[in-house]
């Protein structure tokens, strides 16, 4: 029985995330460093995003596949950019099946190379094309300086692999991505990302140009929280994807890749946790709403049975729901704190005088504007009610963390100003486009440019560090990340 | 294009099998021996697989997690048979971040280990007791004799491990995972599988008891379609996995495990198939229907106009189906062919003859008894009909291959009737249950122990090979098996 609070997130948001993440049962770090075991509840919050993103992908027309998860060596090497970027978080099988092995494999980083070599053999002419194809799958790659959920030796995600017969038809499959990802971040996770191109400093190792959505999380900093890449013909000249054209003639397919993990489920916790613990949206919450009965012996009993009476309605109704019935031994008050730590929605309690009254008391997990921090309803209109109840809980969590980002970025033209404004949140800036300068910026002041945006308007001046011509026709969004 | 038809089931089995796994866009070999690419049309059937068993799972209980796929090695040592009998299949990292790890990883070729360590910290008492975990994952297991789906050194699964309190319990979740696949395989597969128990020499490397679901394929062999067992205290000692009863002693607990695998997907192919190719059952079918307009020109477009629309008709009514009507290139009869080889149940024609009689003409991939081979029916009621065509085509693919098991299974009393009778299909005889005489009758006749069926009749005598007195009280099923 843990009974010591977290420590507050406005304390120390750091210990308030490592903590929060395991005391809720999220995950815990595997036995390997930096890989992490995610539990159920973690998990399902994995299955209710797997869900939507998989039926958005399917929708426009991309076949899922499986490959191995082990690929040789050389095939990594055929894409110098990609293999420079990769080598030095390589997981590397030297043995296997009690030998040395004639080529050592690498547990896949991503997997470019060997969809590139299989799109070589089953792309002939152009009716083949586009070739649309998604992997979930696992991933290695060694970090540094891991953390659970954001960046994990080990993670699960989806890798999108596509080919097209020219670059207007790739791009437009790399804008698709991206604009996917933006509307699973705001309508699943509640985070209301920008989506933007990034420099070319920040580009995927191997890529012509990398697009991304980045959401600020509470601290100010911002997640990548997926991206969405135009390769070129780089990985078709590496891999010879070619097709006959109309005239019979062979070209080079453009390919696009694009991605998005359970770095997702840190990016929910960041954005709308508070002192308490974790606060869930809705449409991603195991549970959306937890029943509470209360009451000793015999009204024990009638108000556990009110509660699971209750929770099959909500469960007709299309709401998750659990009824915490099983575990005697606890407070009604620890229980409540419990969940509210788990970033539990919406908490129904029963109690003798509640059921007697025919209404059950509804508790929010945050206050919404207008909203008292408790009410009753009226029991028999709870599956009626819930829904709605749990779609403005959902919005009220999208504009929360709208203002809250609004609050923190500004547009700023100095160094001066600059400076303290990427500890609090994001910078607007011009910027000179060039990588030493990328650089100066990231050693002073930890802040990177996270994208240009893509509905800024254009916009031109000095570099705010350099004070050369600005690039890009439009400001950067500058800002600390994880 | 492929006009070459596949080699016929009827002449090289296994010839067909590596064929027609490929031909059909199933499946390819992946770029390391024993590896596979699954491709869409192969995937769609795992995914329809996986939805149906993930539903049964978690209906029971279960919560899905997902542990790291990289395990150190010292895990697999704490159980001594376990390790002796995973040691020689492992793939081992020892490499990665661009060094030498201190300790080499293990590809994980089964979860036990690291489930057990993680179970050892979250069961502290009764209360925490049953624990029921679930993973869909990948495993590596390197084959000396690899074969798509049926044995490759990468595949996809379902493992179960979970912890009880005593034995009654876990041998209640073991069985509960049994009938669980018998059920799916049925159901899903159309396998009338056979559930029994494994015979010692049989056995998970660390189980008490193996229990399994056996089903036959076309050439009379035996396919372990998925496999339950009973752990005992064997991983609870090995990672003291310990709870407190309610008098306060600690005891260990009792855990079980369950799998089942890509694998499946080569057995429908096997149980189902014919000289043409595939035949897939409708409730794993991706395509359940192909409509295929015919017609030149204007009559084309009428077709194929007519054709999307029955489509819309027949989605609406819970049919998965596709429309042939972007391979102008490609003969009517090319098509019937193609889609007759990828085991599609139910092809829907649509000629300009049809159009105007407002019908169209069905083909079922195998005549059932009492229909012909095609047939028309009014094109307005065909959204109605098909849902009962299809659930009677997935009933007759049942009763034809509990049909063939029936025909190809024989109780037999002597060596002389047990060789031959293991080269047509499988033979239930009484055996002394000698690890060293199921060796002798592996050397001599390739066939082994599938299992000692659960709902087989008390029977004892002497061993049909050595005519010691017969062990288990019941007749075992031999066979030869993939």
């Amino acid at each position: 029985m843990q009974e010591k609070a977290v420590t507050p997130l406005s304390e120390d948001f750091s210990a308030w995330y490592n903590e929060v993440v395991v005391r809720a049962q999220l995950v815990e770090h595997g036995p390997v460093r930096g890989t992490m075991v995610i539990r159920p509840y973690g998990y399902q919050i994995w299955e209710a995003f797997h869900a939507n993103l998989d039926a958005r992908i399917k929708a426009a027309g991309h076949g899922n596949v499986a490959f191995p998860s082990l690929i040789p060596q050389s095939y990594l090497q055929r894409e110098a950019e990609h293999v420079e970027g990769f080598a030095p978080e390589l997981a590397v099988v030297t043995h296997a099946g009690g030998k040395e092995l004639d080529e050592p494999l690498v547990v896949r980083p991503t997997s470019e190379t060997v969809f590139g070599e299989y799109m070589s053999r089953w792309i002939e002419s152009y009716r083949d094309l586009p070739l649309l194809l998604n992997q979930w799958a696992n991933v290695v790659r060694w970090e540094r300086r891991p953390r659970l959920f954001l960046r994990t030796t080990e993670f699960l995600w989806q890798e999108g692999h596509t080919a097209h017969v020219d670059e207007a038809d790739a791009m437009r499959e790399t804008m698709w991505a991206l604009e996917t990802y933006a509307a699973v971040a705001r309508e699943m996770a509640a985070i209301p990302v920008v989506a933007g191109e990034k420099t070319p400093g920040e580009r995927f190792a191997g890529a012509v140009r990398t697009y991304t959505v980045e959401g600020m999380m509470r601290d100010g900093r911002a997640l990548q929280a997926g991206t969405s890449h135009y390769l070129g013909v780089n990985f078709a000249k590496a891999f010879e994807i070619q097709y006959q054209d109309e005239t019979g003639a062979l070209q080079h397919v453009h390919t696009t890749s694009w991605g998005m993990s359970t770095r997702m489920i840190g990016g929910v916790i960041m954005t709308h946790g508070d002192d308490k613990g974790l606060v869930l949206p809705p449409a991603l919450a195991p549970y959306q709403v937890v029943i509470v009965p209360i009451g000793r012996n015999d009204a024990a009993e009638q108000t556990a049975a009110a509660a699971r009476e209750l929770a099959n309605d909500l469960r007709a109704a299309g709401v998750r729901v659990h009824v915490d019935d099983n575990r005697p031994q606890l407070s009604p008050g620890f229980k409540f704190n419990d969940w509210e730590m788990r970033g539990v929605p919406i908490r129904l309690e029963i109690g003798p005088r509640d059921l007697a009254a025919g209404v059950v008391t509804l508790a929010r997990r945050l206050p919404l504007e207008n909203t008292p921090g408790k009410e009753q309803i009226p029991m028999q209109r709870a599956a009626e009610l819930l829904p709605n109840v749990l779609a403005e809980f959902q919005a009220f969590l999208l504009t929360r963390a709208e203002n809250f980002r609004e609050e923190h970025t500004a547009t700023v033209d100095s160094w001066d100003d600059f400076v303290p404004q990427v500890v609090l949140g994001w910078a607007r800036a011009l910027h000179c486009g060039r990588l030493s300068c990328e650089e100066h910026i990231k050693a002073d002041t930890a802040a990177t440019p996270r994208c240009i945006p893509a509905d800024a308007p254009n916009e031109s001046g000095r570099c705010v560090r350099c004070s050369q011509p600005s690039a890009y026709g439009q400001r950067v969004i500058f800002g600390r990340a994880y």
